[in-house]
């Protein structure tokens, strides 16, 4: 029997339904994926060591550790970018019913390391660090530019979840807009800001750990990783930073390296679990001009794109999850305590 | 230089990056997908002739004109149902955040046709009109139930649009929630129409026809096909009736040999011109209790799956497309001139 759930975050209703899970699939099977087959270095990769001059001009860099003409992470502007900084936000009118605006933003490309093929899931944990504080870095540098309202922070990952290029690699995309979703979500978070004086997202958290455990994936020190309640999609994860914070920009770099752990660890387990499953990953931050609002508070989503999404979707915004998050958080609890012992570290400790 | 576009229907925006369509891709090329290598009729499809014991007990069927006992259109409840009669719409609360109801509701599979290899885009216009028949002939039965708040009817085409099976077939899911895509939508259109007191699609229609030319798709007598201004992806293609209905229920069954003359020339021009690419098709209608209300508009929107739905989109429900809608539009007249003359007859008329 299905479960309709409401998202209360964004007051959206999902649809659980396990069952559907079971039905037949005349689709051709496919291998699961694996970067066996992909070499450390290609040399006609863009974002490979040595073809440093086929993206457009760094804006950031982390050096390697040993040496300094080397790099350990990459920020370079998109070159197929979707915004860009020659657009015009001046709003014009076409007629009584179009409204359109140039295309101004930024889009970047976070080169997450050197190595063609080694994804978020196998990287070591100090290299992990390294994606976070180049995230946050260019986060930060952006939102002093006060046409930008919003900044996201994505990576994704394998074909199914859109990628284009197989080197490990996340985006940022700035816009002079407030997107649709995070209006909703922040809507939500000021109305019960309104009415109870409190964070949402702090009492959801205080809520889980009490009284939701079936659903938290792990608890760590400063960090709680749980499937949320409406889950969208089978194995969707949130990673939620215990002390509250709207801005991802404004978090505390002290928490990198246990951050680092928290998200190495997940992305692990469900490389580990569900063979290397396209995903997207999202930070979702509050806007770049009311980064300490006490109603807001920041966190990663991790969406397993194992589903395609399909017409009920696309149409209503409806989700259908095959997947219960009681029974997925168990799975993945699972997983992490059968890791060897220099993995799931945050997890295991 | 890309653009910002809002949506007028919605009030969301979206961004036209037509270089983004230039930019490389690792991920290995298909060939275009064909219906050569596909049976006309599969000993373990639920869907063909002689297998009609393995659906669930059909609920209505359109029969063949030729012999009694063979069908032209089935409709059978969904075996792997998102959502069931036997559900319950009470709904329970979980501590103070969390809110559930049963899974109540109606999810039906539309047979489209007994040939197991012929999709929407190759068939003939009769069969096409009966498929739309059974449409409504099962929206109309299911709305009485006053449970039920929302109809969505829609075609997943393609494993890239989610279909899990050859066959082709669409799909009806009725909820006991007003879904949000449609809340929004309908929030918008009421606006409107409390501002100016007519309906807002007739006056983008009346817009459209006079100015619009350049993403006009087709006008016939009773229909409008447009690329819309904000298209989410490319070739998004919109079908609207030229007369005021707010609700697809209501909409007179004489157009529906026009209608249907209308929906497969689309398809088919798709078919033709982009290598029969993986699509959604989802008939957009009021709610089930306010069927003839002055301000909404019932419409078919078909959504290709071209590219992947990726992180930015997931994270942040800002569309990037590739292509601008003025463009698109003229490459579906351009494709429909060249047709032989038995198809788009309704284009080319």
């Amino acid at each position: 029997m299905s479960e309709l759930r409401q998202d209360i975050t964004t007051k959206e209703w999902v649809i659980l339904a396990p069952e559907r899970g079971k039905r037949p699939q005349q689709r051709p099977k496919k291998k699961p994926a694996t970067i066996d087959s992909v070499p450390n270095w290609d040399s006609t990769c863009p974002f490979c060591p040595g073809n440093e001059t086929e993206t457009p001009d760094e804006v950031f860099r982390i050096p390697a550790p040993d040496k300094a003409s080397d790099w350990a992470v990459r920020v370079v502007p998109n070159r197929f970018a979707a915004l860009t900084p020659e657009g015009d936000t001046t709003r014009t009118e076409e007629g009584p019913f179009f409204r359109k605006m140039g295309g101004y933003g930024i889009h970047e490309v976070i080169i997450d390391s050197p190595a063609h093929n080694t994804p978020l899931a196998l990287m070591p944990y100090e290299q992990v660090e390294k994606v976070l504080t180049a995230y946050q870095e260019r986060y930060n540098a952006i939102k002093e530019d006060r046409e930008i309202k919003h900044i996201t922070i994505f990576k994704n990952v394998g074909w199914a979840a859109g990628t284009s290029l197989v080197h490990p690699h996340s985006q940022l995309v700035a816009t002079p807009i407030m997107a649709p979703y995070y209006h909703r979500k922040f809507d939500v978070a000021h109305d019960y800001y309104a009415d109870m004086g409190r964070c949402l997202y702090c009492d959801l958290i205080a809520w889980d750990l009490d009284k939701g455990d079936r659903r938290v994936v792990a608890e760590t020190k400063e960090f709680i990783v749980v499937h949320p309640y409406a889950s969208h999609v089978p194995y969707e994860t949130w990673i939620l930073p215990k002390m509250h914070c709207a801005s991802f920009g404004m978090f505390p770099t002290t928490h990198f390296t246990e951050l680092a752990q928290v998200l190495k660890d997940v992305v692990f387990c469900l490389y580990q679990g569900l063979d290397n499953p396209a995903y997207n990953l999202v930070i979702d931050s509050t806007t770049t001009y009311d980064e300490d609002d006490p109603y807001y508070h920041w966190h990663i989503r991790i969406i397993p794109r194992l589903t395609a999404i399909a017409g009920f979707e696309m149409g209503s915004g409806i989700y259908i999850s095959t997947a219960m998050p009681e029974e997925t958080a168990g799975y993945m609890r699972k997983i992490a305590r059968s890791c060897p012992d220099d993995v799931c570290i945050a997890f295991n400790k």
